[in-house]
């Protein structure tokens, strides 16, 4: 670096270690409306000056910053925050510079203490406040003494504001020796700290080197009930292909247990080369209807509905009558296709060849799928690709969907995500990507980076309190608590999982129960889950006669304890602002190996959650619950309400007994009421 | 992002997560020739692909990258190392693709092992060899069975490769039929992996955003003994001026000691104005000599040399003769000056003005100090300030300076010394700076980002075994292991620490080995420090009758038991590799909250040091040895051998016992000899 080119060697604020910041700022943190922003850095300058910091931050359709001042916190780092008000992207960055009158004040204060004679550094204080009365808008005087006559003779012009003409006389005072007690105490007065807080001098500003990026979703990003269901299946009688209608008439029976998105595997035409039959066996009897995700036929492929279902204009009444109950409807993306996809056709080159010029169908060696064509992302035509799958984004936007659960995103590029993830949500603002893949952690991370609202987890395969807790330590202390939006679910239609296969009633209600407090976005799928189903495929984590390759006839009528657990949780999810965020949560030291214990707080809200995770033997154990953190005084009284049974306990002091039996209710949701 | 506009839509690899890197790139780490840097990254792509990583790096000088495989460690991270041969400024990055034939290979051996026939994929496969063929210089077959006649029936050139010989056959053998065995066989084997890395695709390649810099010092960067004396107390006569001849006598006695920088405080012409007297005295007597930070007078400034010293061709001189000695002379930059010093009156601008048009001199309030004042770096004229600066110290070069102790550079522009220290650097690569810089954590390791080769450190003030443990991490486990080198001062010139002011000799002995052996950069301020003076100044860290306000007459020929295990030690550092780089300790638990035990490891250099930091009492405990890391079985014994006394010990496991006498020797200083 040359003199010459280096344009900033006044300036002598550093600002670095930006939290929150992705990756030097390649990735934008993600909040909803109403989330406050901590921003902290380390901010100092050579030498013992004074600093002012300041957060800028604005709506990317906002033609200006808003700036709000940092606050020292310790160690030369300092903090501020901002509240994202509204959906779309925000941008925050830091400017910093040397505070002149502040350092200039702090001096003044010791010197005057040690009983200096100060009336030199008081003519210094004038000229930053001739500086400040300038910046507030006042007229500079022309000429000193410059003795005018008549009623111009003051230089004050007369619309100047309050503040001037108060900075005006304080500059005064401290050039008039006469009045030089009066000078030393407004020069220690709060009230020239205030002037030259309001009215800084901004010299030499660093300003840090990146703008950094929030994409705000909309609320539903970040509190979410799901409930995922085969539409094939929702038929009451046996042997017939269920439809859309008969979505909507299970309706109310899903909103009631208080689920708010209503996710549907793929709901188009399936196609007929290789189909899949019962239990995925590569002999596919006449009349089975094939697996959903063998997307495409001469029907249609991703832009089309399978007619069995219904049309569109039934899916778009589907929406519709879901929204009266506050329910949405989420499609899923699978990038797939059958042989019999048009694009197949259409758009070989979309496709890998093998060396004979066939389309290479997909494999997990040595397994092989001939019913599936994977898309080959690689090929020459891309661009093509990508802008087709846009399209078809975009047509089911005009079909009134905001919600896309992504069905293994990790075989596809990064790149991709990122870009087509931004391009819908540049026209439909609301859309909200879940990405379902289950690989390793750094790839699953990635997909959350690159702008999927929500991720599947390792929830279904973390059990006891141990791998429990330290998984919500890694997605809630660590740098994933800014761009990783955790969805738990207990199963999957593709994963049984070894824990639930006993079909262990109170497995299943733990299961459930610490999927839907643990974190603020959760699903199940159903009516598998909540009927309890739980025969695998012989030594597989995968459902005997999955609905995947069969239609089911499922009893939408029965209820059961999970059912009616299912149903209040949601109540007390809807009712308990703790329970809609996910990074709020604490862990409580509990001296029993399958008891956890876990604090969710926001605002007043406060709740203590309390779990076996034994689901066999009663447990009981000493909760220590941190009063301290609580405001809760060691000799005071405070209740906890179990918003589950409705029963009240009154607990003293930081040690409490709980005992769980998980033939009775292996969990206590307490309300903390003091 | 706009499809057109993303002309890296086919490249699948991130790259992220990258280590070592500072700030986003934009520092260098710091390294000496022979250095290792190991570099690790976090690399991955979509789906489940083998992939390629390499680590590019170079000299700045080298036209081309060097370019070295990278192999993964765990969990997607991926490593590699590469060796600074030499000084200057190196480059790294890194770059990785879709290893297409290495997923190939692979799926191979998949469906071999599960009986399935392979020729589509052998087709496929030699596709791949190709591709090979024509990277490894191969003429491909312009058209296959294109019945050439006489001669040119072969299509192979007459000069082609050993490789690509190879490499057509083993294509042509993957199109036979005839030879199916033959070709799975050679399909699964190790030549087909060789060429493929080889000759590797290289398609849709990701290259790492950052080129990130490594800083390559000369050897004295990482290993140096320092001696602080100011050469005016060097005479042996009372009441005489010290000369640098004076110095050229001391030489023998310094360098015997085993030192190999001489540092002498400011050797320039010193002020009148307000010049203070013994022990800081403001009333100055007649006669008295000043305080070298004083700086300048009518004799000259920093360019100028104080005449009572010498001359400066006698300078060069002594820096001649200390060569010959193996040491080097290290100036001290102090930027600041005397109301005398040339600058104040040609150049006013270049300092602060009082409101009466008068020069600030420096303040730390309610403290005055007008015999300084300080350069104002916020000047509008700071590009000839820097410019007039970086002249001195190219002087100073001229004179033969190679290293220079910056006296508090934290008082200074962070973007100055960054400047500065890069543009001496480009004319006098050789060139070292010491920041002498006590503040706050983060002032301090900025110093060291922008180009300080080393720094002093708070070791000066941890005592206990917690705080020197802790220290130690801190410096050599976290980032700062990277671009901060500490030197530990036991004493300097301005700091008499509490924990010396006994002037306990036991206490000396350990300050002075924990310095020279935890680090392998130190220095004491002789010859006080080694003669054990430690008077203080009534109430404060520093040192009555400082021979920064005086000249002091020392007794050079005064030797003790400090002075032999300086002379030991310094032998031993010479002598033992592991003492010459600070980043290879590793703490061993030992039962007793006073016993300090070390291993450190360079090469086959194994050194285990026990220090009792107690000076007091004598210590007992058990040292725990990591033996496994060691590669000493449980059973075996092992000698180490204590070369300070030239004892032997035979130990055997994990435990040995440890006994240390502050009264005889507090310490050990093993060699592992197995």
């Amino acid at each position: 670096m040359n003199v010459s080119e280096t344009l900033t060697g006044q300036s002598r604020v550093v600002i670095e270690h930006v939290s929150p910041e992705l990756d030097g700022g390649l990735y934008p943190i993600k909040a909803v409306p109403g989330d406050v922003i901590a921003v902290e850095a380390d901010i100092f300058a050579d030498g013992h000056d004074y600093l002012t910091a300041v957060l800028l931050f604005k709506h990317i359709d906002d033609a200006n910053w808003t700036e709000t001042a940092m606050a020292p916190i310790i160690n030369d780092r300092w903090g501020a925050s901002f509240v994202v008000e509204k959906q779309g992207k925000y941008l925050y960055t830091l400017e910093s510079w040397v505070d002149h009158p502040g350092s200039w004040q702090h001096e003044v204060h010791l010197k005057v203490a040690d009983g200096q004679r100060i009336t030199s550094e008081l003519l210094a204080g004038a000229q930053y406040l001739d500086g400040m009365l300038v910046r507030a808008g006042g007229a500079t005087e022309q000429k000193k003494g410059g003795k005018g006559k008549g009623t111009k003779a003051k230089s004050e012009p007369i619309s100047e504001s309050t503040d001037a003409k108060a900075i005006r006389e304080m500059a005064a005072l401290f050039r008039d020796e006469s009045r030089y007690n009066e000078a030393v105490s407004v020069a220690e007065s709060d009230q020239f700290t205030f002037y030259a807080s309001r009215y800084p001098e901004r010299q030499h500003v660093t300003r840090y080197g990146h703008e950094l990026g929030v994409e705000v979703d909309r609320a539903r990003a970040g509190f979410s009930n799901w409930y995922c269901l085969f539409p094939r299946s929702a038929s009451r009688v046996e042997g017939k292909h269920g439809t859309f209608k008969d979505v909507e008439a299970l309706l109310p029976r899903i909103s009631g247990m208080g689920f708010d998105v209503l996710y549907l595997p793929p709901i188009h035409p399936i196609g007929t080369a290789h189909r899949k039959g019962k239990n995925n066996s590569v002999i596919c009897q006449p009349g089975e209807p094939g697996v959903p995700y063998g997307i495409g036929s001469p029907e249609g492929g991703h832009d089309a509905i399978h007619p069995e279902l219904g049309t569109v204009e039934e899916f778009k009444h589907l929406i519709a009558i879901a929204a009266n109950y506050g329910m949405e409807v989420a499609m899923d993306l699978a990038i797939q296709c059958s042989p019999d996809h048009p694009w197949a056709k259409e758009h070989p080159e979309w496709f890998k060849k093998r060396p004979d010029g066939s389309i290479q169908y997909a494999e997990n060696p040595p397994k092989k799928y001939q019913d599936i064509y994977p898309v080959y992302f690689e090929t020459d035509d891309w661009q093509n690709l990508w802008e087709e799958l846009k399209r078809v984004l975009l047509v089911w936007a005009s079909w009134g969907v905001r919600i896309v659960r992504v069905d293994n995103p990790h075989t596809k590029p990064f790149g991709f995500w990122e870009w087509i993830i931004a391009e819908v949500k540049k026209e439909f603002p609301d859309m909200l990507f879940l990405a379902e893949a289950f690989t390793r952690p750094k790839v699953m991370q990635e997909l959350g980076k690159r702008g999927f609202a929500q991720s599947y987890t390792y929830y279904t395969w973390r059990n006891t309190k141990y791998e429990l807790e330290q998984y919500m330590m890694e997605l809630t202390q660590t740098e994933m608590k800014y761009y990783y939006r955790p969805n738990f679910w207990p199963t999957t239609h593709d994963i049984n999982p070894y824990s639930l296969q006993s079909g262990h009633e109170p497995q299943f209600l733990i299961r459930y129960f610490l999927a839907a407090t643990l974190v603020s976005n959760y699903g199940i799928y159903g009516p598998s889950f909540e009927l309890m189903e739980h025969i695998p495929f012989p030594n597989k984590e995968e459902y005997l006669n999955s609905e995947k390759y069969e239609i089911r006839l499922w009893d939408w009528d029965r209820t059961n304890k999970l059912t009616y657990l299912i149903s209040l949780v949601n109540r007390i999810r809807r009712e308990n602002v703790a329970l809609q965020v996910t990074n709020n949560i604490q862990f409580c030291p509990v001296n029993d190996d399958a008891i956890m214990a876990y604090l969710k707080v926001k605002d007043a809200n406060r709740l203590l959650i309390v779990v076996n995770t034994d689901a066999y033997n009663r447990r009981a154990g000493v909760v220590q619950v941190p009063i301290g953190l609580l405001g809760i005084g060691p000799e005071q009284y405070y209740q906890v309400h179990d918003l589950l049974t409705g029963a009240y306990y009154n607990w003293q002091g930081e040690h409490n007994y709980v005992e769980l039996d998980p033939y009775s209710l292996p969990m206590h949701l307490f309300r903390i009421e003091v």
